[in-house]
């Protein structure tokens, strides 16, 4: 790991049983609300992704618009909601995915992209996949060019990342933990 | 309103009848969407705070992310993140507020501002009012200060912008419809 994601990795922090017991969860909002760890969090993925002609980033609701509206502004680029179910007033298309119990959805805008745009596609982690794979689909349904998915955390004992890279999508995590 | 008021305001889409019969639903997205208008959005705000020792965005669930996140960067601010219920994983405050039918809660981390921090609290939309409310008063009972509260669209028939003023905010909004 470099400098920068050793800084971003050891201010997040972890909260033991939550939100249910036997869970680690990665508690981002102390990296956040530093204004220095903040900054480094957004600039790992702008000098990623600068000059790299991106023409919009997609972000997954909720934690996602945090790296994506920053991230969308600093490349001059669009930004792009993926919303959960219900959450879009126009026309939607809608991918559904599995969760641990049950089935989840999102949706995106038919318009939101031009064919042939360029799109990053960021959430803060990825832990199975089934959220970003659904979002990547929807933007693949468009039309768009998927350049990267990338995530603040990645959890690869969940096999999310490698899921991901199966569907020959580039992934990029700002720093990992391991054995959750 | 100034001219970026006005191209920001026509870029908004208005949705009718959504998510119920007879609301005109202000749809942000295609104003996100848009690199040029994304980008006078979050200039809009980066103008009006830039120089004004900022020290954090509050940021309200979910849209207000979109604006925050962006905001907080180029101020080299902290980003809060003022959350719906059961969202945060450390130790919170709850503020509940009315809606039309029940109650709705907002939280906030114990520990996401230091005493004295100067902030701006951002969210998409200023309607009623008592999400922003019920916000300003969590970042107040941890003993910060609000600069101004902040939203892209302010609802004015619909009276929340006079009610945060009642209670002695500051209140900034780059556009506004009448009549809803």
């Amino acid at each position: 790991m470099t400098y920068f994601a050793d800084t971003i990795k050891n201010a997040i922090r972890t909260v033991p049983d939550w939100p249910q017991p036997g869970v680690q969860f990665r508690d981002i909002t102390t990296v956040l609300q530093d204004r220095t760890t903040f900054r480094k969090l957004i600039d790992a993925f702008v000098h990623r992704y600068h000059g790299h002609e991106i023409d919009a980033v997609a972000a997954v609701d909720a934690r996602g618009f945090i790296i994506g509206s920053a991230l969308a502004y600093e490349l001059n680029a669009g930004l792009v909601l993926v919303r959960k179910k219900g959450k879009l007033p126009f026309h939607s298309l809608v991918e559904d995915y599995k969760l641990e119990y049950g089935t989840a959805s999102v949706e995106l805008h038919e318009d939101a992209f031009k064919p042939g745009d360029r799109v990053v596609l960021v959430d803060d982690l990825i832990a199975t996949g089934g959220t970003m794979l659904a979002a990547a689909r929807l933007i693949r349904r468009v039309g768009a060019d998927i350049v990267e998915v990338a995530a603040m955390i990645d959890l690869p004992d969940l096999g999310g990342s490698d899921k991901l890279r199966a569907e020959d999508l580039n992934v990029y995590t700002v720093c990992s933990f391991e054995g959750d």
